[in-house]
């Protein structure tokens, strides 16, 4: 059997006990490591489960499944994801290549991103279509996601961005001469993702748009290291956001939809100038 | 300080590492009663925990938080929701209201439908705003949502649909005689729901609308008791989900948008009749 194990967001405790139990009983234990992280390591891990850990990169994952499904039809298997199994298209498509080898899986699920956002204060039922915001680079600027935050906000909805994760890149020289050297981890931040927002909507007036998603005094909310003891939440404009300091990573950006009066209040409570959130409060009653 | 603790959704050992300690240290522990269920009751909970379990119906979190919030400040209280802490927003008001009273709160994450409901195989950035489907009566058909399906499946996106819970619901009769008897629970079924689904185009034919949502072919996924063990998921068309049984509640159903091959795929395992699968999969290649 191959278990796909959640590990939610935070640390070594915020696995559940059915998946501790599992990863304790399970022949060998990967850890999917390139789409997030924890804010502890894989020594942490190793340590707090009395648990060997092999690290998956995307190359194991993706082209070495043999070796991880060695066994699983006779044994367990562990196959560990920060947040929930099913966050990124890369563990369904191991899911159903575990089913081609006749190898039953199970999944037990945890938290993620995708509904610990909630913290924020906005409601989960009012977001409309996630979306990816990658690092930009001199020569490539991609803002296709531009549209759908349009389509979010045109309908009232909120707008959650995941934030970039580069953990295992190489340069161009090292890739060019099939080096195996590999550049350190970089994760886009609240601030960097919003100063590249803060950009878009200027090129894509000169490139003909007749429409404007957002503004630089739209609210955004961002937030880092959720569910973790050092979690921070961070409410303010769109300008505010470029440049606050929510130090390490992982971090995630909200851009806001229309709001409720219980939306704008919790809002308030993160807010960097309380008094613009007073002000909507104002309004919408 | 006041803790918030997800249970996640399936049984006993579906809570954290992290939320069990809460729930072991807390002075009182409180479980929400009234928007979701685990598939065990408050006894296994009980008895799992070795801790007493005080049922908060919706009653006691939005008149008696006064009751809740008791020693609040000095001393830790447990308030246990299934599924994630954040998705309902009577918990959000709860936490504001904690604030006024001066307690600190603390979040301890889990799955929700919300990220879990990734388990069918679509992915959960491809879903559009999540919506409510109430039991319907003789007199009383709402379908505003089927706007919000439209909106979403104009851009490719699926929607995830939450089915009603009725958890003390009161006769007329009793309502009117001011009789605290309550009805037993009542929870809606995905073929139930398909019913109702599959009334609307028509209804607002009728009424004068120039657009389908969604038409009787369309693919749907119904999922029942996710993350437990007697977790079911079944894809077809809307029209095939008339017609399943799935079991004991919850239930939830997913109208799909656009699909890509893998998400074909992984529907196709759990396909009523794999062969239409098989077409749409020949279809996107």
């Amino acid at each position: 059997m191959l278990f796909l194990i959640g590990l939610g967001l935070g640390d070594v405790k915020d696995v559940t006990v059915k998946g501790l139990e599992a990863i304790k009983n399970a022949k060998r234990v990967y850890l999917e490591a390139y789409t997030s992280i924890l804010t502890v390591g894989k020594d942490a891990l190793e340590q707090y489960y009395g648990r060997e850990i092999i690290l998956a990169d995307r190359d194991l994952v993706e082209q070495g499944s043999d070796e991880i499904f060695e066994g699983a039809r006779t044994e367990d298997i562990a196959f560990l994801v920060v947040g929930d199994p099913f966050g990124a298209t890369t563990h369904t498509d191991l899911v159903l290549r575990a089913k081609q080898e006749g190898i039953e899986y199970k999944v037990i699920h945890n938290a993620s991103i995708m509904n610990a956002i909630g913290c924020c204060g906005l409601q989960l039922y009012n977001y409309g279509e996630t979306i990816s915001i990658v690092f930009w680079t001199d020569t490539w600027k991609p803002d296709s996601y531009y549209d759908k935050i349009a389509s979010n906000r045109s309908r009232g909805l909120h707008t959650l961005c995941l934030l970039d994760i580069k953990m295992k890149e190489q340069s161009v020289e090292n890739l060019i001469k099939g080096r195996k050297i590999f550049e350190p981890p970089r994760f886009l931040t609240v601030p960097q993702a919003a100063s590249q927002l803060l950009e878009i909507p200027d090129r894509r007036k000169e490139r003909g748009d007749d429409y404007t998603a957002y503004t630089e005094d739209t609210i955004c909310i961002g937030v880092a290291r959720v569910g973790s003891d050092t979690q921070r939440i961070v409410s303010g404009t769109l300008r505010e956001l470029t440049s606050v300091d929510l130090g390490d990573p992982l971090h995630s950006l909200v851009i806001a939809g229309h709001m409720h009066p219980v939306e704008l209040e919790m809002l308030k409570q993160f807010a960097v100038t309380p008094s613009i959130f007073d002000a909507l409060l104002a309004e919408s009653r």
